[in-house]
């Protein structure tokens, strides 16, 4: 059986992601990793593996069946997306959730005309914690769904406070209020302010000479990031920084309390405990790309979403297998 | 818009379930009860539903859409299925696990005959907890799923209770052993026997001249049902057991710890906490059937389970809706 041979598009820390994902996965090989600089100062973990400027990517189109882009959402994506979809049949993890509808049109657009598929929006949150809302919600019609993120490291909040003068590093965990889960788990379906549901804790070491209690003040006063929520920083040394705050953890939980027609109370919780952000939403990304290989081999076209693939096209077994082993 | 028309095979704990459930859904509407005694005694709580013989069912096949079988694994389903899928789009509950290859083959090759199409195995075990395996399988290649009942109420369990001379009323409790749990959620991935997962507690109104000693004796002795477990049985009053133990809950967890490619443990659980198992069974093949509708709609015959559809499919909201709200 020929592997499905995969292209990885963005060589950070997702990217070096797939590589690893794609060595987890015997009916897959990596084929080509491109980047904006091409290969320059890049050293593949997979020794062999041909690396080109996204620029080029066309031209050695015919030797990826899937590529997995792994670029940002802010710009990257909205860019590269439609562009990388003439050549290629494609991945990614867009996760701007407010936007989705029109980074869909514009990649369904792309790929109808070129004749590729493309599943956007891949990873946990949007992907599998979206899976869980609407199983959820479509089992249980009447009822609550509520997400929770972490504790896990959030990006966008850590940037933010590396921005604030007087930092020189810093990192920012979102916790899920335990008081808040545990009702919804026994059956409520309480209504949550933002507050009520995550607070935020900030590490932060900052330059010698800077003022702490300006710090603090500029981080929890800070709109849309911090402002609304309850968050505690603290100041630490750089060496216990470097020693226990360089990992990217996450997970977090998707629960729907909800009553069936006679009043029972029924819950329904997904929950992810993730030591790799990174890693496992590379790992999605991967199970994916073979479902778009054989949707590809099927003649479909378009954009879709994670809610459109049957599970079945994730898995390397055969229905049989999954109807003996797993069903 | 015309509603989805629903009949249910078999009027028992599981069709009355399905009954309630389809007032849960304002695009379907309950056409048609099939049993095998047909109208005499059975008072629908839908009012004005018309009740059928089973035998009869085919020359009102055009009433209804989807037909919903609740009839039982054991003995019903594997003659049932087939006959009705000759006349009806079908969903069933079978959960015979051990037969499932052989059930499938057999609704795959009397569905396609009639160019009808039937999903099998719908509800949570199988069901949900099958695409929590194939999913987190898919993700996660290199790891362990495990899967754990309860606490809930066995049926089989309690009927076994039941046979045991001297017993005049009984009921049994599948729990999962915490301490196995919690290590498997720290990102354990131990090898459990049969006793390590799960322990068997029974409640039990003995006759007034029983000898306890010896019902407690059979049952913690009897093989396949409870020898391989640490069982627990209690004695109580007719009392206590009609005003504690006439409820059906149930629930449990799929869970899988893994490991991505640069050695991060990664934990994925599915955890169901239902007050009624059979109205939430009900539920979720509702739902299906709303997913089998729109594939029939689509011109699809043969049988299919949960793992071969789309997600999409189950929900009423369109995919511009979906896309929007739950992605």
């Amino acid at each position: 059986m020929n592997k499905i041979r995969i292209g990885i598009a963005g060589y950070g820390n997702l990217g070096r992601g797939v590589e690893a994902a794609v060595r987890q996965n015997p009916d897959m090989e990596l084929t080509a990793i491109f980047t904006r600089r091409g290969p320059e100062g890049i050293v593949p973990a997979a020794p062999g593996v041909p690396v080109y400027k996204t620029d080029a990517a066309a031209s050695v189109a015919e030797n990826v069946d899937i590529l997995i882009i792994c670029g940002g959402s802010a710009t990257d994506l909205p860019v590269q997306g439609p562009q990388l979809a003439q050549y290629f049949s494609t991945i990614d993890s867009f996760d701007t959730h407010a936007r989705i509808p029109e980074y869909f049109a514009a990649m369904d657009e792309a790929a109808v005309q070129s004749g590729h598929l493309s599943i956007i929006s891949v990873g946990w949150d949007p992907g599998l914690f979206s899976l869980n809302r609407i199983y959820a919600e479509a089992v249980l019609p009447e009822g609550t769904t509520y997400t929770f993120w972490g504790k896990g490291v959030s990006q966008g909040h850590s940037d933010a406070i590396r921005r604030v003068s007087g930092v020189k590093k810093g990192i920012q965990y979102t916790i899920p209020v335990e008081k808040a889960v545990e009702q919804i788990r026994q059956g409520g379906q309480p209504q949550l302010s933002t507050r009520e549901k995550h607070t935020r804790e900030c590490f932060v070491v900052a330059d010698e000479t800077a003022d702490k209690t300006a710090i603090e003040q500029a981080i929890v006063t800070m709109p849309n990031y911090f402002s609304d929520y309850d968050t505690t920083v603290h100041f630490i040394s750089e060496e216990e920084f470097d020693r226990d705050h360089t990992k990217m953890p996450h997970g977090g939980f998707v629960i729907r309390s909800g009553n069936t027609a006679c009043g029972d109370n029924q819950v329904i919780e997904y929950a992810l405990k993730l030591e790799s952000n990174p890693a496992f939403t590379a790992s999605v990304l991967v199970a994916y790309a073979r479902a778009a290989y054989r949707l590809v081999q099927r003649g479909k076209t378009g954009a879709r979403t994670v809610m459109d693939i049957p599970p079945a096209l994730l898995s390397p077994k055969t229905g049989e297998q999954l109807r003996a082993e797993l069903l």
